[in-house]
C-alpha cells in the first residue's frame, strides 16, 4: 500500500500520528532493494527540516545486565511525564537465530501497550556499517515523527558499542556488580564512550556490591580522559526491578544537555557524526564501486590471480589497479 | 649512499649477507617518501623470486608476559641449531614516546651480539594499516635475505594482534598465569587467531598456578571454534628466564609445518594473506585518491561545508558526491 503513496503522503500520515505508516516507511528506509531506494530519499528529504528536537540516548551493556527491565522503567517514567518514547533495539542475534527479535519485544510489555512508546527491533545482520548506516536515518524519522527521546539500544560485544556511540547523544554503559567485572568495559573501549555508567539490580543482598561497584568505577572515571571536558562521566545504581533510581537517570541526562546544549556542544556532536557519516558512506560507495564495475573489475580479477598463480608481486598489482584507478579518476599520483 | 645505488646491486649486497645494506633497504621499504618509492618497488620486485622458504612466526602478549626474554631464548636456541633468525618488533609506543625502542633492542642483549640474529623495530605510528603494509614487505626482504625464520613481535593491545596474525604462518600468543586472567585473549579476538597459547614463568612458586592455567585453556581451546580443521591450537608452558620448554615450543612450530606443509595448507595461508593484503592495499590507495583528486576533493568539501550548515543532508551529500565518483569511474549505478 504503502508503496502507492507519495513521499508527501507518508509524511504527512507520519505527523499525523500513523503508526502503521511510520513502521512501514522505517522498512523502506532499511531495505537494501533499489526500488525502495528513491521513495526513502523523498521522505528523508521531507523529514530532515524537523529532526533534531529528540534527545538520542544509546543503551549498551552485556546480556544479563537487565537492559530491557531498565528501558522499560525508564520509558514509562518518561511516559507518565508527558513525553513520547521510541527505541530502536539493534539485535545482534537475529542474523543468526531469527528468533530473539520478538522475545526482546515481548520483555517490554508495559511500554508495547503504550501510545506514547515504539518499539522497533533491527536486525544487526552482521554487518555493523549497515546498521549504522540505516539505524542513523531510522532515528532521524523518529525524531521527525515526534518522538522526544529516542533510545538505541545494543547489547555489549565489543566494537559495535562504539559506533552506536556515534548515533547518539547520550551513552549509557549498563553494568551489574560482582565477578570483578566492574572495569571490563574499560578492556573494550566501552567506558571511554560513556556518558553515564549505571548499575542496575541494586536491590536485596546486591545492595551493597553495588555501592561498592560505583565507587570503584568512579575512581576508574577519573582516571580516563575524558570524553569531553564539559562533562564528567557519572557513575550510578539503579534498581529497574524495583523501579528506584530511574529518575536520578533521567536528571543526569537533563543535566548532560543543560550543561551541552547551551554552548552549542550537542549540535557540534551531531554535526561532527553526520560528516564522519557522510565520509564513511562516501568510502563504502566507492570501494563497492571499484568491485562492480566492468573494466575495474575485469583487471583486479586478471591481477588477483597472476598473484595467486605467483606471476605477479602483490605489490606490483597493486600499483596496476591503482594505475588505472587513478587514471580514471584523473588523479595526478605525482602531485 | 644507498641511494646512488642499483637495485641489484643493493639486492646482491643483501644477498652476500652485508647487514648493513639490508637494514638501509629497509629504511627505504618503510619510507614514505616519494623518491625511495621506485627504488623500494624495483628491490622487492628483485626479491620476489627468492621469497618463501623463510617460516614466519608471530608472537603477541600483554605487556609483562615476557615475550622479550622468551624471543632471546627461543631465538638462540634456534642459533645454536644452525638458523639465522630475523625479528620485527612492532613498537605501538614509539610513536608516543620514541624512548622504547631502545628498551626494547637492548632487552634481548645476547641476541643482538649474533651475525645470526637480526633485530629490527617498527614503529606502529599509530596506523595500523601502515604497519602491515611495511612490515610485509620487511618480511619478504628478510625472507630473501636468507633468514630461516622471521619473528614479527606486537604486543598485546587488541586489534593489531589480528592483523599481525594475516603477516605469519604461524601466531604465538603468549601469556601468564594468574588474576583469572587467562581467557582474556577470547575476549579480544586475539585467542582465535593463535595456533599456540605459551604460559611463560612457569619457574619456582608459579608452577602450579602455570600448570592450572594452562588446563583451563586446553579446555577453552575444545570450546573454540578451531582456525583451521588440520591444527588443534596447542597450549604449552615455558619459563623463558631459566630456558626451560623451549625446544618444545620450536616443537610444535615444526609440527605445525610438518601438518601443514605437504597439504598446500601454507601456500594457501599465504596466498589468502597476498590477496586480502592487496585488496586492502588498492581500497586505501583509491580512498586517499578521492580527497585528492581536485575536482572530487572541491565537491566534497563544498558538501561537507553545506551538511555543516545544515543545508543538505547527510544522505544527499553522499548521493552528490558518490554519483560524481561514479561517473568518472563509470559505474552504473542503475545495473
Amino acid at each position: 500500500m504503502i508503496n502507492s503513496m507519495s513521499a508527501d503522503k507518508i509524511v504527512a500520515e507520519i505527523l499525523n500520528g500513523n503508526r502503521a505508516i511510520l513502521a512501514r516507511a522505517m522498512t523502506i528506509i532499511e531495505s537494501t532493494h533499489p526500488k525502495h531506494h528513491k521513495l526513502a530519499g523523498e521522505i528523508l528529504d521531507k523529514v530532515m527540516p524537523l529532526v533534531g528536537k529528540a534527545k538520542r540516548i544509546g543503551i549498551t551493556g552485556v546480556p544479563g545486565a537487565g537492559k530491557s527491565t531498565l528501558l522499560e522503567a525508564l520509558g514509562m517514567y518518561l511516559i507518565n511525564s508527558g513525553l513520547k518514547v521510541a527505541i530502536i533495539a539493534i539485535d545482534p542475534s537475529s542474523s543468526i537465530s531469527g528468533g530473539s527479535i520478538l522475545a526482546d519485544k515481548t520483555r517490554m510489555t508495559t511500554l508495547l501497550r503504550e501510545y506514547n512508546a515504539f518499539i522497533r527491533p533491527v536486525p544487526s545482520a552482521g554487518h555493523l556499517g549497515g546498521t549504522s548506516r540505516r539505524t542513523r536515518e531510522l532515528t532521524f524519522l523518529l525524531d521527525a515523527a515526534g518522538f522526544d527521546v529516542v533510545f538505541i539500544e545494543t547489547v555489549g560485544v565489543g566494537q559495535s558499542e562504539v559506533e552506536v556511540a556515534d548515533l547518539v547523544d547520550f551513552f549509557c554503559l549498563v553494568q551489574i556488580a560482582g565477578a570483578g567485572d566492574e572495569l571490563q568495559g574499560i578492556k573494550k573501549g566501552i567506558m571511554e564512550v560513556a556518558d553515564v555508567i549505571i548499575i542496575n539490580k541494586c536491590d536485596d543482598d546486591n545492595k551493597m556490591m553495588t555501592e561498592i561497584a560505583k565507587n570503584v568505577l568512579k575512581n576508574a572515571l577519573h582516571i580516563l580522559k575524558p570524553k569531553y571536558k564539559e562533562w564528567q562521566t557519572q557513575a550510578l545504581t539503579c534498581s529497574a526491578r524495583d523501579n528506584t533510581g530511574i529518575e536520578n537517570i533521567w536528571d543526569v541526562v537533563e543535566m548532560f544537555y543543560a550543561t551541552m546544549e547551551p554552548n552549542g556542544k550537542v549540535a557540534s556532536i551531531r554535526k561532527g557524526q553526520n560528516i564522519r557519516w557522510m565520509k564513511q558512506q562516501i568510502e563504502e560507495n566507492v570501494i563497492n564501486m571499484i568491485y562492480n564495475t566492468q573494466d575495474i573489475k575485469e583487471l583486479y580479477s586478471k591481477a588477483k590471480a597472476s598473484v595467486e598463480s605467483n606471476k605477479l608481486s602483490p605489490r606490483n598489482a597493486v600499483e596496476t589497479v591503482s594505475q588505472y584507478i587513478a587514471e580514471k579518476l584523473t588523479y595526478d599520483v605525482l602531485k
